[in-house]
């Protein structure tokens, strides 16, 4: 049985991610942190920088061009490789630290915006996607938190994908994409 | 380039496990943490009683049966269903607790075994995988942690599966297992 929206049920996981992120990668060396899954894929160094450009640009941007101008407007393309600007020369802490002050910054902003479930429904227009709801939206946001949550576990779990030996056979993990 | 194994390395995300966690699940309400993928499949809640009993009766006890027996003695079949006594009657928060407990009293013992790399490419006996050594043992425990971490991720995505509208095209974690 998948959940209904709720707003509330909605912060409650987009208030936890920054600590999450924080407790499972804060001091872990390269090794950890820089790997990736080959060429053009994330390590959870690039994530980290994925979803602080999606704070600034992304959810909160697009939540207020749906209140403001409706399905009139469509959202500004979000582009999932500007995170390298983001993130050049940056250490994952510091990432860490953006990523929470900015998510906490637009906690309070989507607080602000006391959103009942009359604007919930309200549409907007997706660039590729055509029309969607601001509560699609918000759901949108918080999956895509676990999404690269589980995105970084798994990119972490390969890089042992070859010292566990025999126990692979047991582990999609390893190879999943 | 996928890590070599180093017990330092190891030991850093296996202690990061039980604070991941808490930070993820702790204050949850049962619509987030016991919603699964259907018939036959692991909850977020469920998932913490499967690692609580790996904890008592997989990884140090395996470690423990290479270093005394070698392959002589094939290591105690693992029961991937045993967490259901484990966990009935318990909250979230007991279980965390719990974990949090018996993740630190194993780390105190993996330091304490203080193994060289002798002892690692020690060789034991899986009843179902056959030769294994104490190091591919390390390694997939670390591993274990994160597949489920990712697991637990995953699980709680799809509870907004079908909020998302259009975006579930975008978002592959909604679809697989």
């Amino acid at each position: 049985m998948p959940m209904e929206f709720e707003l509330e049920r909605t912060v409650e996981v987009l208030e936890r991610t920054p600590k999450t992120l924080r407790s499972l990668l804060e001091g872990l060396p390269d090794a950890w942190t820089r790997g990736n899954e080959g060429p053009e894929t994330f390590s959870p160094f690039d994530v980290l920088g994925h979803l602080i450009h999606g704070e600034e640009t992304d959810w909160i941007p697009r939540a207020r061009i749906i209140l403001e101008h409706g399905p009139s407007r469509p959202f500004t393309p979000f582009d999932r490789f500007a995170f390298r600007e983001v993130s050049k020369g940056k250490s994952p802490a510091d990432l860490l630290d953006t990523f929470e002050t900015l998510r906490a910054k637009n906690i309070a902003s989507l607080k602000a915006l006391d959103l009942g479930a009359e604007q919930l429904d309200l549409v907007g227009t997706h660039p590729e996607l055509g029309s969607v709801t601001l509560r699609q939206l918000l759901a949108t946001w918080t999956v895509h938190d676990l999404a690269h949550l589980g995105q970084i576990a798994r990119v972490m779990a390969k890089q042992y994908g070859t010292e566990v030996g025999p126990w692979k056979e047991f582990l999609p993990v390893l190879t999943r994409r």
